[in-house]
């Protein structure tokens, strides 16, 4: 496996990050749906607690070549926390070199020294090249359950009216 | 709806969670992954920086009905912070009375009170109460994604030596 560098994002990296999550988005056929920004990304990751954490992986030549967003979540069963890793991609150009698999292997380094139960993540059910690859490093498939969202319009209206809200 | 009282969890409830989540460990089938004892959630949800939130339903009659728990998500695709429900339960004998609803419409408006996209959580394919509960409030099942998962063993064996770790 040729070498590949993997260090934490910082701000300068926003409009490198943003490529990404487009790119990500624009693989998975969910582009219409990306409303982040630059100054969203800056005002959410380098906030000073920030919302999530970012790391990016550079090919042996230097080029940006994918990256991981991932947060911490917890098991109730096991009262411990977990690591959540909300995306992982790797550019086209630079697959099958090893660079997802050191993004997952970083991640789950960092989610044992940081004492994490578990690492979680979702997969596109038709994406049989992430759903190999994820197998191949010992993930287990959660398929009994499913994923709910509530959002936008529907979660507006689900909030009762605060203390401050009258009418 | 008769009325119910939902407030935060205090560290003097810690016995009574560990109870619900028993409960809704045994309704789930999950009984043998439980691990959380009274002593693992005190210190992950009553630290200073706690893992995770609990809030308490408790009925008219003053009796605890039932219990979530929840922490931050993020997502990328908006660039915002989401709320992430990790459990939520009302034991049998306090069901059909509005208590999880009066639950989830909590959460919904902590969530929008704290600027977050998106509610998500899973649920079980079988429980087909809960599934018809969650479309009726107008939340959307991803059918698509499937949760995976690295625990125990093969999560440690995933994880590279660290800097301090010779070998």
């Amino acid at each position: 496996m040729p070498s590949s560098l993997i260090r934490s994002a910082r701000p300068g990296d926003v409009p490198l990050i943003l490529e990404f999550i487009r790119d990500l988005a624009a693989y998975e056929k969910l582009l219409p749906e990306v409303e982040a920004t630059e100054e969203k990304l800056r005002a959410t990751l380098f906030a000073e607690r920030p919302a999530a954490e970012c790391v990016l992986a550079f090919a042996a030549t230097g080029a940006p070549a994918g990256f991981a967003i991932f947060f911490p979540n917890y098991s109730t069963f096991l009262a411990r926390p977990g690591l959540y890793l909300e995306d992982l991609f790797v550019k086209p150009e630079f697959r099958g070199q090893g660079i997802g698999k050191s993004l997952l292997l970083h991640l789950a380094t960092l989610a044992n020294a940081r004492g994490c139960g578990r690492m979680e993540w979702a997969v596109l059910d038709w994406n049989q090249p992430a759903i190999e690859f994820y197998e191949s490093l010992g993930a287990e498939r959660k398929a009994d359950w499913t994923i709910c969202r509530l959002s936008g319009e529907r979660l507006r209206q689900s909030a009762r009216p605060g203390p401050g809200v009258h009418g």
